[in-house]
């Protein structure tokens, strides 16, 4: 079911130049279109970085098809994708997990197929630029109302590879996934894990937050478990879950990575408070 | 009265992704929008550059709704606003000067108003990305056909905060507000605080401009006092006074920042050439 | 015969601001354009870089107006030319070879014509923002069907200035034009020109390739002359013809830059291989 003037939007880590040639490959096949860059400067293939990006990102972005390019394996067999969501988008992209904590965030994954279809490429496909070639055109086509089906075989969309939390008696480790423009830190741990470590703390229980900057200091903090930003006054830190199911470390009207000096964790370990 | 394709510019200080997450949220709500990204590259924080961005810029876009977002308050009481322009333009932005110089430059104030009306905000409003959460919203309504005054109570805008020149016989000292990527300078001065120093000088008139680079050597140079680039010889610098109402220096074809050595000054002294 | 809703592309050396300038002019002129920015981070004044940016570029977008701007000559007296293609194209920009590599690869040269009608400027022209004043409406008034030939009188565009290849027998020396985001490289010499220095090679004949790095060291490199990437092996070199005719050297499915080590090399000489 086509749209008048069907949105797609477009993250890579191509830069301005290879991204419009991206736009442009899609404005000649879907001239109504509207496509939004929404960034063409993701670190070069860091795929976790673009990973976080989108899924902080489409939740706020129209309905419609969203390109995600983070392609380390290009020229490789890796699969080009095209995953149709909960909320009614398509995201497009390499089947390297890059699209799939967006996906979840935007209703889960209700459908992946193959970018296999020769009648939704370009006729001569490159090995270096799939943007422009493959994921290009898909999503063009997919925004001009051809079903993610007819682009090619169901698949079973890889996870995006993050290092696993470890869980232990009254601790848990989680890895640092991002650290946002605004200084909040998302872990690689779910509420579920806190659970296995120590028992589902209440809102409001206090946690022990343990790091290693740098430099090889290790530095400790006591913050709460709070539901949102606004259970702690400003300035003040929390550990909360965020909309995507992931815990994550913030400062109510501040930055966590400056306020706590956690920029450069690469993990941290929560604690029970010892009972006094 | 909505236009068939409103228009909208955003400028920022956010870098591609943020700033494309606030156009993402306009579309989200008029989907007929032109939004043209005016810049995502302000240096973070520098309202003044924002500011002198805006007013060189504003003039030569469609008449349409304005965003600029350069918000060093974020998560602080200032207020957010909606300024009507008497060429009937609507700018949206933190209320702190940011928005002034350009409205000035598009037929003055008729109108500014507070974004306080819920209906025009997300239904969630975040203490850290308020271009998400407040100004988008309210530019994206006030585009689709919502007046001003119904996005809250009638506010005074606050002035631009740029240091004020100093006056004195026979000399005026005005501080350098912004280079443009052209080398020439804006002053914050106007030929009012010329005419207090010195009498109001007739075009042709020589001066004298006094300025200390960095290194604390002290330059001088004469130039006249003319009313466009063209009264003087190509290479050939001049103090004019440009469509806001700013004195200026600037060199015919070529980039006074360069031309007289004024990289890094922080401020002029105009004197009246001695009558010999 | 103005489309309705035509394509603009918009390449610059300007940054963000001044290219968005541009196209806000363009959307004052024709509100209903699909104005796409290619890019606004060519290395500024680079004329070389962009002439080989468009020509990559343009094939892959849609027919319509395209305008770079790469103009080291802003303020002098070198012309501003639009340019219709073999392909329906109108390019617009400074005429100094800019444009010319990617009219040849859009069908070629049809009609060229300096921008001198006053009715399709600004009402006031600067010295110093041709973009703006100039190029911009020119593109903006083509795209809304205004024809090429009403924007002036017919000039011979100049072509881009590279150095020449130099042939001598059995060697043909020929300069580095430019390097591509994969590391392809686009040499300043044609197949032509490799005939003239030791015949026509055979698909699949090897080829000495020369070079010196910037220590001053010599480097060689044994490569097949081929028609297409796939005819060599992945990982593997080869020289060949690229779209617009010129000769190239390339790795299959990687970076020649890198693989053969040719960052930095000015030129390369090619030579036959000596029987053995």
């Amino acid at each position: 079911m086509p749209e008048h003037r069907p949105f797609i939007s477009l993250a890579t880590d191509f830069g301005a130049a290879y991204t419009a040639i991206c736009a442009g490959v899609m404005y000649g096949i879907v001239p109504s279109a509207n496509v939004l860059v929404l960034s063409d400067e993701i670190t070069p293939f860091d795929v976790r970085e673009g990973a976080m990006l989108l899924r902080q990102a489409l939740p706020y972005l129209p309905r419609g098809v969203h390109v995600g390019i983070v392609d380390p394996g290009v020229g490789t067999p890796r699969r080009p994708v095209a995953i149709a969501t909960g909320r009614g988008d398509v995201l497009v992209g390499p089947d390297n997990g890059l699209l799939l904590p967006a996906a979840e965030a935007l209703g889960g994954v209700v459908a992946a197929h193959a970018l296999e279809n020769p009648a939704y490429r370009l006729p001569e496909v490159s090995t270096s630029f799939h943007g422009r070639d493959i994921f290009s055109p898909a999503a063009a086509h997919a925004a001009a109302g051809v079903a993610v089906a007819d682009l090619g075989p169901a698949v079973e969309p890889l996870p995006l590879d993050v290092p696993p939390p470890a869980v232990a008696a009254g601790e848990l480790t989680a890895p640092v996934l991002y650290t946002d423009r605004f200084g909040s830190l998302v872990l690689g741990a779910r509420p579920d894990d806190l659970a296995a470590a120590f028992g589902a703390p209440e809102p409001g229980t206090p946690l022990d937050v343990v790091w290693t900057v740098p430099d090889g200091t290790e530095r400790t903090a006591r913050v709460p478990f709070a539901e949102t930003f606004g259970s702690v006054p400003p300035g003040d830190a929390l550990l909360w879950t965020d909309s995507s199911g992931w815990l994550g470390l913030a400062v109510n009207q501040g930055s966590a990575a400056e306020a706590l000096g956690l920029a450069g964790a690469a993990s941290v370990v929560l604690r029970a408070v010892p009972a006094a």
